[in-house]
């Protein structure tokens, strides 16, 4: 069976997907710090909602779910609302306060997967977000565990049947596609968001790398972050808006 | 509920904020030596206090309190006055002349908050700084401590209901954000102060890198220091006023 | 006996390589990720079946056998149908679902090549692909070992009469050219993919490094993906193809 | 009580400096090999006994007081009758001919203070120079340790309520301020002497990059070091006199 | 004794090398993968044995003599009939096929030795070849080693009246000479030979960076390879060259 | 006592040095492998003899005395008859043959210092040449013994009233200076020597980066080797001769 693809919703990001996220599969989304991955991830769930009514999961490994409702009402998402409507559930694995964000014996793979495992049953979830691992990563003792540990979780995504979105940290803007140099290599698919600082003016683009067995278009695609409405992504040839995108926000 | 914006009055700053820092959270202001973490953080609390009076709270890991009283009396700040009218007060946790600065069997957060929570109640404090972690997080064996240890004194702060400053050392003026490069991912706010030496001219600038869940100006903005006024920022398109901005002190 | 080349069939690139590929022996194709290394490598075996119905065995490191049937439908190639016609066979030492991708109690080459020998003599197979190696590579300890381990696979390849495609992963476009700096030295024929990003846009091309005892040509070649087709290398001099090859997919 | 500046007295540098160096604080003096740090520190001495009458102390780590005061003959001064006359001191800690410049024991800071603060008393200096802590510094196991006892020292030297000066080493013109990058975040006041090669030719110049409370002009000023006099700053805008600099000495 | 040199008879390298190598010395050949160590070293002894009639010992650390004799039949060199007149020799310490490359109870210099110097007077050779040094010296623990071990090599050699070339291995086309940045202080000779990624399009020159006490050529210098033929070097100046030099293969 | 100059009557080069080597102290000389240190270090005892009848001493730590004998025929020094006439004399610490270049139970500086001492008096001295300390160096476990025992082999050096040379290797044409980033630090007088790649050309420079306590001439100054004659300086501003230098040999 070839790959087929779910639309995200997200406006103008389906065009430079070919039609959306491969479907059944995980993404890795790399980005710095203030990228836009976890306004991204949580689009990514809102829009399905909006848009087609698929229910969706959001796991959470730093902020809590309190915060996350708080931060997106500014984009116009009452995920409070959703989630009394059986269309959004949060997985909250961010630490207690007062404890360190450490997993207690190491992590857990098999437990934290039942955990997603009860929410992607219970709200019959098509779409699942895990933001963000970089926490995770950094207790593993060598990029060899990443690589494993990473590995390791993208298979069992697989057995959800659900489409999902992994988020991950980088450093530079550009060098380096991940923080330990290996998370690209063992993903199917990889998407990069930047937030480039050019001549004291920030840029955000964001660029496909690789969908593993099907299309997409090439090169970095400007996007802004509109109060209200979120990530919107503008599919045209990045040269030419180049002057123009520079003062989006 | 969203997310609201306390002004800090600092000149020009709240523009470039859309309305000031996220209120009720913690900000990390990242910088090198000399670009004016301590002159910014302690204007936050001094404006607060002229323009508002919200009193604050100024935890200081360094710099003695008797320092920082004179060093402040040339931006026309006089501390000692404040203090005596309850509308600021230092929580010193200096190391004691002719002792290391490395606390007594390793740094205790617990004991730290207390003094802090003391001094919060005690004025009333809106506002709180905290300056600088760097010495703190030297004594951390690895990025994994100072990123655990980090979250978990930014999530102490949430429960002390102030407005939060929190300062951080970083090498260079471009490049990784932090000196770990892990602090700004735990961060909800990070801020960049920057004291770039561009054909051998100084120039002051600052940047919002990221204020989860709300909105702000994007890129580097001058600033200036005026003696007896402190910090004054420019918040006019950066580009446009680079020639005029490199002969500002 | 001089040294004879095996046409690959792939599009363009005999030409490149004056033939094709050093018969008999292994090639390592190094590439970042997404570079294409998993296509130009399943690429080769399928038009050594469609052109000249020569049976090839694809060793997969990674993904699965399943996953690679979906993702090569999009390019027009049904391996299902090959495998149940004798012309393509896999061999699966991707990690089992749940179990972490390192080999218990080490790497065992005598084990991988008895397998491989095997399927080599089913189909009678004179194509060979191991996709891909970096998993293995970062478990052993240093480059020594990558080195000593790399040499002793090219050596046990050599009883088996295939010519064989060897995967690598590299972290930057240009710069060192394995991950290990060792690998290309011990290797008798060693290939470049990139994917390189030149102002926001992403140029494909390929290189033949080395070829020991033969010719070819040098420089980098642009190639193109193009679906329901694969690889498309263009032998043109690349540097009159610049503007034009920047908007190929 | 506002910061107060003590006039240094050397050609040029006290307009740079704003009046001075901040007075009874220590002031660190990064800068590579043979950028001019013991000669400035030298006249620092020099310029308060010929201009004011000043008694200063010289703390040795490395040269001997013999070498130092044939080294500065050629620049005018006569340390050996200002010793007579009681207004220089050396302390000497110097290694002994044949021994390890290696501390037995470790570093004692005790004792040197000790050591110091005799000299200050006897000469009743108001200048004190330590020249130069690399060699120190590099005995420390790590950048924690060089923090925290440079941190100690110029808490200890407020005690003397002198002005000090103190030298450390950096190996580039530009990148990281100090070898350990942290000596400049606890030091209240930073200078940087550099020593360009640019097209061939070099310059010198030097900039304050930080004086904790107090102001100063900003970016790199030429100077030159004329036979019998010493250093001389050219406090006029850098840039115009870029053409000029490059044939000074 | 001035020291002589031995024409190599390479096309062109002649007069690069004002006369040839340094008798009875060894030079070292540093080189990127691909960038013709391999068939420099093999025409130095083809070259000897055609133009000469000066037998010649070539010791294998990694190739097989097969494939060598396979490898440079293509270049005109048919060394199974020089082995059989006598002039041509092989020293194979190339691993077992199944053995890791890694010398039993560590590199035994001694027992090397015995064998060169056994071929040496079988053929009464006049020049030597090691090709190449970087599996044994990535077996050492450290760049002393690899120091040590290669000093006394190089002084072994002198003891057999040879003109020994040395291959060895470096990763970037310009920065360090070689791999552990040590080989070049204890060679008496060293040449780079490399193999530029210039504008998408390769070029090959060779640059004789040392002769200790005698005279050459300085630069980079291009050369091609051209089939049935080998290296030919253009002693121009290689500045005029270079446009022409870029379509040379 | 100001310090004063020794003439070296080395072509050219007190010129630059504003007359010579300060005398009765080390001088460092740091460059890459191949700039050309041994020629000039000779060069200081050839010239030496030949101009002004002064005796040298050359302590040779890995060429030997023999090599060093013929190196420098083809400069026009017959070394064996300066030996023969007392004028200068060879300490030979270069390893046995088939002996590691490790001091047994480490580098023994008393045991050196008195062979150094004993032939310094036996042909009455004034000149010492150090050739080159690489090896040795990379004995020592880490910087801060490299750092130690420089000095103090620097410190016993004065006492034995010649003017000396010590070699030292670096890697890099520009960036540290030296290989630890310590050597020059402890060293009173230090000098580059450099053999740049510039466009696929090599131009050599020389440049005085310290001279403690005197005067000389800032920046790089080109230098050529001219057969049976050796080093030539040209103290010509260094720009104007950049075309004319670039065909220097
Ligand atoms: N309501 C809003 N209106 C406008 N912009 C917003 C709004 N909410 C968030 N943003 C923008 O999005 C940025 C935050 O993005 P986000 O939290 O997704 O980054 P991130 O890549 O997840 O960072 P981190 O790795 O630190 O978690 C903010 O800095 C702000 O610029
Ligand atoms: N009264 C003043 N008048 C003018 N400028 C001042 C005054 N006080 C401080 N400054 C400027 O502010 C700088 C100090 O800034 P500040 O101490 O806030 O830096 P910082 O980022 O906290 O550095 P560190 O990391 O070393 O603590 C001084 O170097 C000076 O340039
Ligand atoms: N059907 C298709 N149509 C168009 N392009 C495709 C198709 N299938 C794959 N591609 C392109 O090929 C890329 C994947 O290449 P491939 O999987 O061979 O990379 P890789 O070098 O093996 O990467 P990794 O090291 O991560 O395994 C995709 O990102 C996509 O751009
Ligand atoms: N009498 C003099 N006349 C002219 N220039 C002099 C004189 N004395 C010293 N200099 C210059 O000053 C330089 C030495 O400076 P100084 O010893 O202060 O450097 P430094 O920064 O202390 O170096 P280090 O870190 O190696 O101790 C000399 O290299 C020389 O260029
Ligand atoms: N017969 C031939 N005709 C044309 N070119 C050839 C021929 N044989 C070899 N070459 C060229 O020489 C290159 C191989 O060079 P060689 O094996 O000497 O490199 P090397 O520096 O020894 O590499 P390594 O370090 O990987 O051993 C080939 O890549 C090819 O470009
Ligand atoms: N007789 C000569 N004629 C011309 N040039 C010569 C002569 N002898 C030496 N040279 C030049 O001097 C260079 C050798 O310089 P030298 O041995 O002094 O370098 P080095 O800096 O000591 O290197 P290393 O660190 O490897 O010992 C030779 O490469 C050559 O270019
Ligand atoms: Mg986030
Ligand atoms: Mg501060
Ligand atoms: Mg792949
Ligand atoms: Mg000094
Ligand atoms: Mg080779
Ligand atoms: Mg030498």
């Amino acid at each position: 069976m070839s790959i087929s693809k779910l639309p995200t919703e997200i406006h103008g990001f389906d065009l430079i997907a070919c039609g959306g996220l491969p479907e059944g599969r995980a993404t890795l989304i790399a980005g710095s710090s203030g990228s836009a991955k976890t306004v991204f991830a949580a689009q990514f769930l809102a829009a399905g909602i909006m848009e087609r009514r698929e229910p969706g999961v959001f796991v959470t490994f730093e902020e809590t779910p309190e915060d996350l409702r708080s931060n997106f009402l500014g984009l116009g998402w009452d995920i409070a609302s959703w989630e009394a409507a059986g269309l959004w559930a949060f997985v909250d694995v961010s630490p207690e306060p007062g404890e360190p964000p450490i997993f207690a014996g190491g992590y857990d793979l098999g437990a934290l997967m039942a955990r997603v495992q009860y929410a992607v049953k219970k709200v019959g979830a098509r779409r699942l977000v895990l933001d963000a691992l970089g926490g995770v990563f950094s207790q593993f003792p060598d990029e060899t565990t990443v690589r494993a540990e990473l590995f390791r979780l993208t298979r069992s995504l697989r057995g959800l049947g659900v489409t999902a979105l992994i988020t991950a940290e980088r450093g530079e803007e550009y060098g380096a596609v991940s923080r330990y140099g290996v998370e690209e290599f063992v993903s199917d698919n990889v998407m990069i968001l930047r937030n480039v600082l050019d001549e004291e003016v920030r840029r955000r683009t964001l660029e496909i790398l690789k969908f593993r067995g099907t299309d997409h278009l090439k090169g970095e695609w400007p996007f802004t972050i509109v109060p209200g409405r979120g990530i919107v992504a503008i599919p045209l040839a990045a040269l030419q808006l180049k002057q123009k995108s520079s003062d989006v926000r």
